[in-house]
Order: C-alpha cells, then sequence, then structure tokens
C-alpha cells in the first residue's frame, strides 16, 4: 500500500467488503468496495509498488506481503481478481503477471477468502457496455459510477475498483436469478 | 511431497546442495542434488501432487506449503526453477504455470535461497546436446548421469533433477571462466 490512495473518511466495519485487484508485477492495484443495501462505496483503494530494478522474487515477496497487509487491515468478505488469458497478444507479459497473481490469489487462499476470476472483456462489458472498451472509457465510468471528481490514478486502481464492482454486479444479478 | 520419491540411503548434512523444480499446477517436480567435490548425487527426488477438482488457488497453497517443507527439510543452497518462456504455443497452460512458479519462486526468496531460472532449451542442450531433445532423451541422459537402473517416474523427477544438473554445470563453468 502506498501511492495512489484513494481513502473513505468514516470507514464502518462489518459490512460486506469486496476487494478487486488488478495484478501486476510493477504496480498491482487493488480497490475495497463496500455494500451497505443498494448503496457501494470505495472504501479504500490504491496501488501496492514494487522496487524497480529487483529480482522476480523479491517482487513477489513485496506484492504478497502487501496483499496480506490489506486483507489483515480491511477484512474483505471476498476477492475478484482480473483473469489472463485475454492477453495472449503479450505472452510473456502475461506469463510474469501469472506469477504476481499466483502470490495474491495464495495470500487469499491463505486467510480462507473466496476468488473469483473475471476477464478483463467481462469487467468492461459490465461497465460501459462493451468488451472493447479503452483504459480512458473504464476510468471514465468508474468516476462516474462513485463520483469522483478527477479520474483515479495510476489507471491500475481505477481497473481494480471496476473488477470489484464487476463482481458485486454479478453477484446481485445470480442472486436475482436463484 | 508424496509419490515418485527416490531417496538416498544416507543423507550426509552441510554438504551444497541444490533444488531444482520442475513447476506445474498439478504435478511440480523436485530434485535434490548434493554436491562433494566432483560428486554429484542425488539426495532427493520426488513429486508435489495437488488435488484434483480444487480450485487454483487451494493448488497453490499445496504447491507453495509443499515447497516450503521440503526447503525445511532439506536445507538446499540454491534453487534452480525452468522457465516458461518457451511454452508461447500454449500460452493459457503457460500462464496457469507462471501460478505455480509465483509462488515457488515465493517460498524460495521467503527462505532467503537465491533463484535461478533456466530455459528448457539450456537444460536440453546440456545435458544431451540438443536444445531440441525429446522428453525421453532428457530422462535417459538423466538416468545415465546418475547411473539410475529405471528412468525416473513421473518424468516431471527428471525434468527436476535435469534443472538441479545444469544450475551446476553452468555454476562450475562460471568458477573456471572466473
Amino acid at each position: 500500500m502506498d501511492d495512489g490512495q484513494i481513502q473513505s473518511k468514516e470507514p464502518p466495519p462489518g459490512r460486506p467488503c469486496v476487494l478487486g485487484v488488478d495484478p501486476g508485477l510493477n504496480i498491482t492495484g487493488y480497490g475495497l468496495l463496500e455494500i451497505a443495501g443498494s448503496a457501494i462505496t470505495i472504501r479504500e483503494a490504491g496501488i501496492v509498488r514494487t522496487k524497480a530494478h529487483t529480482s522476480l522474487e523479491a517482487r513477489l515477496v513485496e506484492i504478497h506481503q502487501g496483499i496480506q497487509e490489506i486483507i489483515r487491515g480491511f477484512e474483505p468478505t471476498a476477492i475478484a481478481v482480473e483473469q489472463l488469458f485475454s492477453h495472449y497478444q503479450r505472452p510473456r507479459t502475461a506469463i510474469l503477471m501469472g506469477h504476481a497473481r499466483g502470490v495474491i490469489c495464495l495470500a487469499a487462499a491463505e486467510a480462507k477468502l473466496p476468488v473469483h476470476h473475471y476477464a478483463a472483456t467481462q469487467v468492461k462489458k459490465m461497465l460501459t457496455g462493451s468488451g472493447r472498451a479503452s483504459k480512458s472509457q473504464v476510468q471514465l465510468a468508474v468516476c462516474h459510477e462513485f463520483r469522483l471528481a478527477t479520474v483515479p490514478s495510476p489507471p491500475d486502481v481505477a481497473d481494480a475498483l471496476a473488477i470489484a464492482l464487476c463482481h458485486i454486479h454479478f453477484q446481485r444479478r445470480a442472486e436475482k436469478l436463484s
């Protein structure tokens, strides 16, 4: 947890809270959304940034510890993580991101948190209506949804919030259908 | 650590020992090679097999714990892991293997073990003279190197021993050149 943070003034405990994560070896975005009835509010959002010029394994330790701290500090009730299978066009990057995603899923499982996986196209479609929306369209949709005055930066924060929001929407849809 | 185990009768402690790992979500092969002067012997080899029909994150916990147990039990001085960048032709598998590789590298870093990465082609070339050698050629080369009566099974065990051996050879070559 470091720069790029958005934090609510009064974080009320005990409400269902979803942790959205956008995994990356350099920057992992995270966003905690709290559910109170029909209202969804941002509890906290930010990034875990790993030190440049360090080994792959040192970065994995930083990401794992960063996610562990967030889970311990905010006690989310579920975690939603972006799938990597849409990154086929850049396989080397996707494989490296797979390493980051591995230690994120591990931290969640160690805390007995259910993990939900969403493809980037699912997230984009839910937020903007199009699975091919650009990064900036997703950012604007997140701004609009939470009535934010400025676009969350870096974009990994907006992506993490979008993934958490996607999970809440899919869960509500499933509850309506059941 | 379960089936597919090869174990030496008298494991002498205190000698440099390299842990080779062939990462996989279903089966992760491992092999511990001990160095005593010019002699290289198998201290132990086997597999970490994850439960079928369990979630990705549950499997990652099993792999992480399995590697942690091996490190604690045998105290290797270095770890050598197969690179995944030669698996471009099957990106989905490579991305999933990246998750397993992530938690293996994490376990090594948590134990302050140096991690060395080798491409499958490097390992094959060192063992057989050809970077395009088949799985069975690698297995036979491992058998020949350690004078094993039978081929290690499953093949992941032979692959892990081959990676550890590759690291020792590259290290010796570097020492000669320095």
